[in-house]
């Protein structure tokens, strides 16, 4: 039965997901990047990227596993890109470039329509404006058999997390504090929605562990 | 210089220090037992409970460092004993029977006051009425140039963090899920305090930080 996961999100020791005032400069907010050191040093960001070989132990196996038996991607508005309100226009087509990442159909929640966005390398962005339920249908319907992976921010996540809808989460708790931001679980009880603790892996970078139900 | 130190204080994933309903059967909460699981295998622990050899390695390490140039504690009632309100008797000696494992004076915050307690190995409650920060005063007065810990719980903890006062938190992340109880850092800014990570080591059993500013 097809899942819908979150993986490789990050937060602080502190709890928080994503830095304060988040803009062009600072998609992840103030101090957010510090949050994904353990992600950057991992042969598939390098690889993604471009950067030569990285990081093979357990940090790169979480992330590759992010990736593994993903049919179809939600995105909450803010991580698909800065511009807030009516799209100006269509000339902002995410962060990613020409070929993101992700290679399958990705739901991006806004509540401004806007018509698909086909990149290369497989990725259609679909913009959904009748709420974070309609995007599931549509993902899941995409996705087949396969599972659907909410990529962020904290709020979408919040959103599905405490609807009851989330399955799995991989985080990396990352040695770092933000002191402000967004808080990833603040006021949510996950044992009363059925969470355990499933994995628990350490390395220098982060703290790893998969919360499911 | 003597320094406010807090030290092998554990919380959940989500943060909690504690679990919800205290009493005296849970004195860390619901819960909360499964947060010192680290702690509980050490040899520090095993030792001071007669109960053998334990695990010797960094848990160990960071437990014993808890104990090196301690001169005096501080603690929360709720953490000396489940008795609310007025002193009964004086009956409720602590949790530890009569050999505490503090062996200096233990400056114990309270609304109503008590002879002090003389125990056995060189421990010595005081129960302190007039505020956390004569609570502090007397604790470094017979500390000298040693270090005062507080020893908890929570909200003692928040007390003197918010205040400014406290110099260094050794924290162990456990891998358990709370949900609810007492969140240790909710809603204070770890940074705007002026503290950073200074040490971040992880074992199967626990994420231990070291902040200090």
């Amino acid at each position: 039965m097809s899942k819908l996961r979150v993986q490789s999100f990050a937060i602080s020791l502190d709890g928080f997901g994503a830095g304060p005032r988040q803009d062009l400069e600072n998609p992840l907010g103030e101090h957010g990047p510090e949050l994904m050191e353990w992600f950057f040093a991992t042969n598939v960001w390098r690889q993604m990227h471009g950067l030569g070989v990285g990081e093979t132990g357990v940090d790169n196996a979480m992330a590759e596993r992010g990736f593994e038996n993903i049919g179809a991607w939600i995105l909450g508005r803010n991580m698909f890109g800065p511009v807030r309100g009516p799209w100006p226009d269509d000339s902002w087509r995410g962060w990613w470039g020409e070929t993101p990442p992700y290679h399958v159909p990705v739901f991006v929640l806004t509540h401004h329509a806007r018509p698909p966005l086909e990149m290369d390398g497989g990725t259609t962005f679909h913009f959904v404006t009748d709420g974070f339920e309609s995007a599931l249908r549509q993902a899941r319907a995409a996705a087949g058999d396969r599972d659907v992976r909410i990529g962020g921010g904290v709020s979408t996540i919040r959103q599905y997390l405490t609807a009851g809808l989330v399955d799995e989460m991989h985080i990396a708790i990352s040695p770092v504090l933000l002191g402000r931001g967004e808080h990833l679980f603040g006021g949510i009880d996950l044992p009363a929605l059925g969470f355990r603790v499933a994995e628990h892996v350490t390395t220098k970078a982060a703290t790893h562990v998969v919360l499911s139900r």
